[in-house]
């Protein structure tokens, strides 16, 4: 069987994305074919599997990680939904996509693609330890667990090949760990160690909670824009008075075509 | 400028190729492009590009590293070059294919498909260590510099994050190294780090001159056909009485499709 499918990614989180408008292409798209499409050697390579599927006023995001698992949502992810949907289905913004975890928000900058992320929750301080050193960090959850340390240069991440060691009673599903290095006001650089994933280009949801912890530690006024630069690019943050935080940034696609995988 | 391309791999050593005829497509193809074709996050992904340029009565490879750099050849890349001209170009085997390092025989064995790598040059021993783990190893030429060690277990390769170390003045310009381990009869399984990469899946000319070594040490009679297992799949490979080296191995297109990188 071959199929079309497009890839694209947002500061370099990559994705191959399938259009399937009535789900009669790929019916219940196996986590087998998931896997061999993100397979980055053998197959067209990913992060993850966008599929869209038409559902009457709006599209569905069926998001896949790379492993073949179903994941609720994915901030970098519904960006290039999104530029998808502008530039091949006479979609325009701001427009409303369905996801597992509800219905987000999307608005266009010029180029750029802002998602609505929904609210933070932010908890106690917590530890996360690379070698020998113990970093304080800010347990902040977007749906998803975040801890966030702050540091002098993020060479302290490390080499980030295992994951940084966390308070396990906390994050008994294990936590996304970010490091946080101040580049200027409002301004900041992290890495990130995506638990299961490890060290990735760029994580949406933990640069949101990079964001609320740099943000509460500057005791930033609601509606300051932060820009915070992942090793893949930069995004532009905000948390809205109503709570909320939006994220702006690339969202691109660069090839489409036929496969049969 | 929007042109076509096709993403293919030999054993998980993976090309996007680029069909240009009349070579006007891509004029002198810039380093810049190739990079961000085999760009694993922000383009398609590839550990090289094959540009197809049509030469009076053969086909030239037009071969580049995913870096940018140009090579003369590449074991897995021919084959999988091959596998475009028979499916797409009309094509059939035994055909023979224009390189850098000059015209390449290509045969058929059912789907997969054999390359003739030339004669294979063996010199003395010499030594690669892991850690402080020294290994004897056997310095072989495949146009390209090899020095192959005989372990009891792939695992004494180690994490193969750096080049193993090795005689500097003996391979000024570094140096492939392979670990090997006997699985049976004339059949082993092999990894390797390839200089400028690191390790990969697969390495063609690795992969000969790991059958050069075996053979030797077997006194195998010249016609008699290895397995050899690399992380990326298995190539069966024999040295004829001719004193060639000819490589056999699955050669696949697995997406095609408009890209604008």
């Amino acid at each position: 069987m071959t199929y079309r499918f497009l890839k694209g990614h947002g500061t370099e989180n990559d994705f191959v994305l399938l259009p399937d408008p009535d789900g009669t292409v790929h019916g219940d798209l196996s986590a087998e074919r998931v896997r061999a499409l993100c397979d980055r050697r053998a197959g067209i390579g990913g992060d993850g599997v966008l599929r869209a599927i038409r559902r009457e006023d709006r599209w569905f995001m069926d998001y896949r990680n790379s492993d073949g698992s179903i994941s609720e949502m994915c901030g970098n992810g519904v960006r290039v939904f999104a530029r998808y949907l502008l530039d091949h289905e006479g979609a325009s913004a701001p427009l409303e996509i369905d996801t597992r975890d509800g219905v987000k928000t999307i608005t266009l900058d010029g180029d750029l693609v802002t998602v609505d992320m929904g609210t933070p929750a932010v908890f106690d301080t917590t530890k996360v330890t690379v070698g020998d050193v113990v970093h304080e960090a800010l347990h902040v959850s977007m749906g998803n667990p975040h801890a966030v340390a702050f540091v002098d240069s993020l060479d302290e991440a490390g080499s980030l090949l295992t994951a940084p060691g966390h308070d396990e009673a906390l994050y008994p599903e294990g936590v996304n760990v970010e490091f946080v290095q101040r580049r200027g006001e409002h301004h900041v650089a992290m890495r990130v160690h995506e638990r299961g994933s490890g060290e990735t280009r760029s994580c949406g949801t933990g640069a949101c909670a990079v964001m609320v912890a740099a943000a509460l530690a500057d005791d930033a006024p609601r509606g300051t824009t932060y820009r915070v630069d992942v090793p893949g690019g930069t995004l532009r943050i905000v948390w809205t008075d109503g709570g909320r935080i939006l994220m702006t940034g690339p969202a691109v696609l660069v090839a489409e075509g036929q496969t049969d995988l």
